[in-house]
């Protein structure tokens, strides 16, 4: 039983939030997923996002707004929001006084990962390797 | 994006505590993990429980004890656990008042499905296919 908190966890400015990435755990083992927490200061937004992985986040402290496409959904503590991928997305935290917490899943989608590895294999048929 | 929260959930009794299995869900899409909701009562228990999956459960309303060969391990809300497969566990909620939300998050390890996968083909090859 291994327990992981953000309130633990090493935070870096990106994305003009606070992101922890789960690759700093040591003791995790092999996940289908990668994830990393996300903290919005009080009152506070990301920047535009938008990946190729599907993303699945589940907020864990205060209430996220999340925005897409002149979209706005409320997400409270707790909740999930699943984006698909290539949706371009800001997440804003409308309290004045809490900090947002979400934990961020995410994948890239099985349909990519397949043209990859038939890309992969096509090129090392050819010969024509990459790294 | 879709959104997704437990007190929309549907809920049946099982391991004495209430579940809400993902697969409710028709619009997820395919994830890479199954999931689903556990809510226990103010004061309540899940029935002790062991599984060959890998657990990654994110408490998401209330605080979780979770007890495993003697060791009890707080999480609070937002906190995640980490589960082997086949540690022996039950989820205790301790407040008298507010109900015990858990998100819980599962798939077989790697190593399993590679072993199945090997016992399928090999069952193939044998001619001794199995459903």
């Amino acid at each position: 039983m291994r327990r992981y908190v953000s309130d633990a966890a090493e935070l870096t400015e990106e994305y003009g939030i606070q992101i922890g990435r789960w690759k700093q755990y040591r003791d995790l083992g092999p996940l289908p997923f990668d994830a990393m927490w996300c903290v919005i200061p009080p009152g506070g937004s990301s920047a535009e996002d938008v990946h190729p992985e599907v993303e699945f986040a589940v907020v864990t402290r205060g209430t996220a707004i999340y925005e897409e496409g002149g979209q706005k959904v409320e997400v409270p503590t707790g909740g999930v929001i699943l984006l698909d991928p290539e949706q371009r997305h800001v997440i804003h935290n409308p309290s004045p006084v809490q900090p947002l917490t979400i934990l961020s899943i995410y994948w890239m989608p099985r349909d990519a990962v397949a043209a990859a590895d038939a890309d992969s294999a096509a090129a090392t048929t050819d010969g024509a390797g990459r790294d």
